[in-house]
């Protein structure tokens, strides 16, 4: 009953016992960053509509599922990817809240709209390319994690046309990119409001920055406690484990 | 032999325990954000220039002095602080290391011209002010918070013309402010490249940030491993006692 493609497996999304995702490590696994991006938004509980650009299988619609009843859109642009998300919602039976529209997110604003949204989220791809250096790599990975697709402008761009006045708009990267997404945030109107910072280890500098800004908000950058990854002997720390796999009843 | 004025007391410099400084509660007193400053900050060690504006009563050019042999400046705008400073350097025998100019932070490119100094450093005003509100309240700790004589970015304007091409502008500021700072440093080509975060204690936001950038810089921001003021008890943890009272021998 389940259609698994070549190297697909079926893993169990974390925390959400009773959830499956499909994933495959040549085409798309989703990573420690979309999982905690999921945990750090805000979300809009009751009512309303969230939109995930660079949404890949989907992980973070479907871990934003079981925090709003909002009706969740996917933005994929490979098509090979959207496929896995279309049939992990299918195997969670939530066709009913959860879409995944195939498509490039820099035309998302004419297919779906200016300022539709209450909430944006994005994982999008962290490494600047060469325009050369990976013309002739284009294979699933190289997609995901390059900008080769779109650039971090329009990706900031994007998310800014399609979130209405005063929603949110969310995001995971990497913090060598702080100043220019902070940049970006302010040329595009959305005004950053919360920053997270994640260590990898106690000593260590930030490996992944959280951030969030309202569209149109007013100044005022708060930075949360920091996250820590990993504790001295290698293992991940409590609050990671209740993150990643759910507080202990 | 020591000459102290009004409320002003005599008090050791924290971990420099041959040092001493001029204080008053009413006219200004040093921070734990000045000692943070002076602790994060690169310097040259064995020759070139420093300047420090907003120097108050001359305590990071006092710090740094234990950090470096290069000729030290500070600046500061209000006479009655300037004579503390001075009377501070002389009575830690630094009259020929360290000297303070009383004069507007606006004015000295001018007077001491542009790209002289190696490193920045500056503990400026943290609050913005309401034109009116502060008008009749023009005394000295207000002067010293409020950004009253100058705003941030005359202080970054500065700091930028006066540190020479690859030199460093070391700053302490407030998170909320940390956009603007961005973006001003950005914009008076001050390149972010390092940023730490100090939190009050564990669970709490940050509430004081470190920032140093590099004149004429190519992008790459670290965030550095955020330091915490106090545990759980609220004594001061292991690392800012080590920041404040130098670490056991």
């Amino acid at each position: 009953m389940i259609d698994l493609q070549g190297d697909e497996r079926l893993d169990y999304l974390l925390a959400e016992k009773e959830m499956k995702i499909i994933q495959s490590p040549t085409i798309c696994a989703f990573s420690l960053d979309a999982v905690l991006l999921a945990n750090f938004t805000y979300v809009p509980i009751k009512r309303g509509s969230i939109l995930d650009l660079c949404t890949g299988n989907a992980v973070i619609p479907l871990l934003l599922s079981r925090r709003s009843q909002a009706e969740i859109t996917g933005v994929e642009i490979q098509p090979r990817i959207v496929d896995m998300a279309k049939r992990s919602i299918e195997i969670n039976d939530l066709t009913n809240q959860l879409t995944v529209i195939q498509g490039d997110l820099k035309e998302m604003p004419q297919l779906l709209g200016n300022g539709k949204f209450d909430l944006v989220t994005c994982n999008p791809p962290y490494f600047k390319t060469a325009k050369t250096e990976h013309q002739n790599k284009n294979d699933y990975l190289t997609i995901a994690r390059h900008e080769i697709k779109c650039s971090l402008e329009d990706v900031v761009k994007a998310c800014s046309i399609l979130t209405r006045p005063g929603g949110k708009v969310s995001m995971v990267h990497r913090p060598g990119r702080l100043v220019e997404i902070l940049t970006l945030f302010k040329k595009y109107k959305i005004e950053p409001k919360r920053l997270q910072l994640v260590y990898p280890k106690k000593g260590k500098e930030a490996n992944i920055l959280l951030i969030e800004g309202i569209r149109d908000g007013s100044p005022d950058l708060k930075i949360l406690e920091p996250l820590y990854t990993f504790d001295e002997d290698g293992k991940y720390t409590k609050e990671i484990k209740e993150i990643i796999y759910g507080k202990r009843k």
